[in-house]
């Protein structure tokens, strides 16, 4: 059935807005229910998002979104609710907002604490330029705790150009709100305190001449006890025009408070109190396991799809539970992603030892730094894209000092649905330029086993495990004692490969061998210091290289192993390198994706066939 | 003359340590007036280090500095007081905290903001080992205008490990400290008002009984005032206990509080105000000339050497305020380095179209492409070394849209005296893999002036001009048309060269020739895309290739050009690499670094000679 789009809001009446939310709500959770996906965020901001609808025109207005998981209501409402049953598939709406995907998107949003300095950008330009819309940046307490966003606030606030930053506070960001600024904006429970302390010393101050004066030249006094007695007085001191808390829910209130803040001269920030999972009970009661979850049956939320075998993450957890327990000197860091990252086992078991230090990479990998050094063994555990906020830390505060930093980089390769903001695409490329760094890529649950233990023990220096999303693909054993290892003997080709494309490169020899093709079949198990050596002494037997990388071409594997051939004074009779590109690579199932980039089995299987017969 | 080291100043009576501070500043002035270095912010902190050294033993406690030019005083105390006139030079002490030259010196500080991670990190190590040295972390208002200090004072704030966090306010980071924290900073003037209403506020109180009973409810109330007109309530919020302001060249009180702070069982924030250059004239009435000076004459000031020819932050800062004047899109962003990055001509005309964002290299790459993305044209003037921090927001916030935003990648390459912590040598390996960045290398200020007029106008997405420390290298012509080209036609051997090496080879090339070998002289005009086609057949005509890189190895265009030379089936005779190696090279001149690398015209001469005749 194809699905009605809604006209502009601006118009319709506070009741039709409540109207409109109710079917929006159970429209996210008929959505999301059969194509996986964003749920809790989403039903937490259905009021705000009809309401920053009728307040602002997102075809000229700029609203700019916080790691945007939250935008389905906004992707609804501008022309895109009709395709919503293709979320996150391939060719269908993008889970994040996507400027590529309509005009309504404001922007590029998967990362987090982006929206505060981004949304200032545009109002310079905005006022530079001489235009009139309005700029809105939507944030959740979670992204308040990345640096970003005070870097952001903090410039915004002196500027002074006409911005609303709204602050979505659900209390909680992916895993829990960490740290000093949680704390803080906890603090709005003393509201009725406040109210309260404030009518009796008025009462107080007007019964006497004397008070009348005090109460008239206290008015900078009063402002000080409100600014420390409710949430607001950090943005305040930081040049924000602070209103709220205010409930997300009640869609009639908030709309007039936007039309208030929107109007305002100057930056405003709009603290709006949200419950994540609003409406459905499954996701109030649990809204971590509806944070990202696959299809489920809407009646009880019971999830339809099991998660498969046993992924890396839950490996990478046990594992080090098992490791923990031998040494004390073992303490595992998460910027946000317990859960995500199969920290929660040793969370439980070890919190003392565990620190979740919120959005916030870079300070995740200078605190390690700082506990490597003082005689604790850390582990940083980090998807692979969200690592790259840590770059200039890994140069500068682990690698000089040649610290030994344990960095487990999940969610290394293709990581399907959440698309171009989320794949892991980039780290082989970064980390090799760590000096000192070692990179080590187990292909299975076994090699991370081995390889985890070998990274605290037989290591030195900074030490990175990269391993995909997911579970094994098709590549069981442990061949991982040597940096590179021959899996398979031939004479023909030399197929290199590493991590989870292992299973399909030995999928593509056995073809390539009822060809009458003989495949050398060559596993990279540490992509830094790279083995070329030991490389070029395989690829001397077939004289032919087709690298097939689940990551960017530019700095890969690839690229360096074919550089050694050539300061080697290697003569190959062909040679091919198969990566996912520049490293953008859309939405989709894996499978997809790795068919899209040329790397599935049966891609793979016709450009092995070309570099096994070019140049005769 | 052998000068005395200092012993422990723990026994020091106050008026002895005041002499000592006096006997020191007279020591910083000598020492810099011969060698150069940062004066100003030294002078700064003489009582503050004579204090820190009278409570903490630094051979176990950890002094955590944030950046660290602030630390010729520590050195002088710890054991380098007789080898201070080899300060920056080669083989001689540095200028920054460097554990390899002391175990005093707690840690690499050369980059912003890291001193609160770095110092948690230790604090969190030292509690789990059962160990009880002290964690000091000492920072300057300027590095509080980094998300990282945020982010490591959020969680030290929350997880109430004992440490204290000394800031260091002197009203200035390297420009002038921006944003909403250093205009909240600055209310601490409010002090005598806030001290005037709260003793009128105790006597109308007490006056009455049920003021009285108010005035005692009211604790926490008072509690706001206090934390709302006096600075410190930021980081109140945060969980820190604040101390101060305090008068920073007082060391007796500054002893008197510090011993108090470091005996608090959790953060303490001690906020101490300090004069730049204090106690000699010419550095306080021009802290910024005497941020970092070359050597000067102490009766006067006045600085000794001239800074030679131009520069090419010189040639930028003019070249940008001729294309502005004629196009009104163009606006300059830096983070806190106007002057270095030759943009103070800029910021003082085109005022509104300037934007210091404090050091804060994520949001001023995040806030350009908001301005991008809605009609401007940004450029962000950025120290190669500084512009690893926005290694993220180059691929999320601009890359993955296509903004067309201009990176001014100044001090690329080796910049001398300040060390590892500050050359330029990993830009090239980190630019190469954002997808859509073009990269520029001009040689000449020639050159430079092109590139910058293409880089906004011939370009799209991102693009990158990066250029070296100081002024030409004997180069001056302008050969920039092409990505790469022929600068001088040879038979034996292909040089391969970019940016300021282009001098040395050169040179190299010419005595080459009159030993009888004919050198190609190839020059990079663009790093990426890499001009590989183009280099691959400027080589098919010599065979032989040796690359001279001053950057990193790994990742670096060398390493692309080889894999490029595989990938195309070229057998070359003899190739070779010269870089700076891993990236971290000492500090000293810069004649000095190419030597230590092989960079220099002879070691290139005689690598250039192996090259031509290896391999037959």
């Amino acid at each position: 059935m194809q699905r009605a789009e809604y006209p502009s809001l601006h118009g319709i009446s506070d009741r039709e807005a409540e109207e409109l939310c109710e079917t929006l709500r159970r429209r996210i959770i008929d959505v999301v229910s059969k194509t996986g996906g964003h749920l809790a965020s989403n039903l937490g901001v259905v009021e705000l998002t009809v309401a920053l609808h009728r307040v602002y025109d997102t075809s000229r207005d700029r609203l700019v979104f916080d790691v945007g998981h939250q935008c389905y209501v906004h992707k609804m409402l501008t022309g895109r609710n009709g395709m919503m049953e293709t979320l996150r598939t391939f060719g269908g709406v993008a889970g994040f907002p996507k400027p590529a995907e309509s005009p309504h998107d404001a922007c590029i949003a998967g990362h987090a604490s982006t929206a505060v300095s981004t949304a200032l950008g545009m109002a310079i330009a905005r006022t530079r330029l001489g235009e009139d819309y309005k700029v809105a940046a939507l944030l959740g307490d979670g992204s308040l705790t990345g640096g970003l966003s005070y870097e952001g606030l903090s410039m915004a606030g002196q500027r002074r150009e006409p911005m609303v930053v709204i602050l979505n506070d659900n209390g909680m960001s992916i895993d829990a709100s960490m740290g000093g600024v949680a704390q803080h904006l906890a603090k709005q429970r003393l509201k009725p305190q406040y109210l309260h302390a404030k009518e009796i010393y008025r009462k107080l101050m007007l019964a006497t001449p004397p008070g009348r004066g005090f109460y008239r030249f206290s008015h900078q006094v009063k402002e000080g006890i409100k600014a420390s007695l409710l949430p607001g007085s950090m943005f305040e001191n930081m040049g924000f025009r602070y209103m709220g808390p205010v409930d997300g829910h009640d869609v009639k209130g908030l709309t007039k408070l936007l039309r208030h803040a929107a109007a305002v001269n100057g930056p405003v920030l709009l603290h709006v109190k949200t419950v994540k999972g609003k409406g459905y009970g499954p996701a109030e009661r649990t809204p971590d396991t509806f944070h990202g979850t696959g299809p489920f049956r809407t009646e009880d939320g019971a999830v339809l799809k099991g998660t498969g075998g046993e992924s890396f993450s839950a490996r990478f957890g046990s594992e080090l539970q098992a490791l923990a327990e031998k040494d004390p000197r073992i303490c595992a860091i998460t910027a946000a992603m317990t859960g995500g990252t199969g920290l929660s086992g040793f969370a439980e078991r070890y919190p003392r030892r565990f620190f979740d230090v919120g959005i916030a990479e870079s300070h995740a990998v200078t605190m390690a730094a700082g506990m490597a050094k003082q005689g604790l063994l850390p582990v940083f555990a980090v998807y692979s894209t969200f690592f790259q906020r840590s770059y200039d830390m890994l140069l500068h505060d682990i690698a000089i000092d040649k610290l030994h930093v344990v960095f487990c980089v999940d969610r290394a390769g293709l990581v399907g649905d959440d698309g171009e903001t989320h794949h892991g695409l980039f780290d082989p490329s970064f980390l090799k330029t760590i000096p000192g760094m070692t990179v080590l890529c187990p292909a299975s649950l076994a090699e991370l086993s081995v390889m985890l233990h070998r990274a605290f023990y037989e290591y030195k220096g900074p030490v990175a495990v990269r391993y995909p999303r997911g579970g094994e693909n098709g590549y069981h054993e442990d061949h991982s004692q040597e940096p590179a290892c021959i899996l398979e003997e031939g004479t023909d080709l030399t197929m290199l490969s590493f991590g989870s494309l292992t299973g399909n490169v030995l999928e593509v020899a056995k073809r390539l061998r009822q060809d009458g093709i003989s495949v050398q079949v060559v596993k990279l198990n540490q992509l830094a210091p790279l083995p070329s050596g030991r490389v070029l002494e395989f690829l001397k037997k077939t004289g032919r290289l087709l690298v097939a990388q689940e990551c960017a071409e530019a700095g890969g594997p690839g690229e360096g192993i074919l550089a050694a051939v050539a300061a080697g004074g290697l003569q190959l009779k062909s040679a091919a390198v198969c990566s996912c590109g520049e490293g953008f690579v859309t939405h989709g199932t894996i499978p997809q994706l790795r068919k899209l980039c040329g790397l599935d089995v049966d891609s793979l299987y016709q450009k092995a066939r070309e570099v096994a017969v070019h140049g005769g």
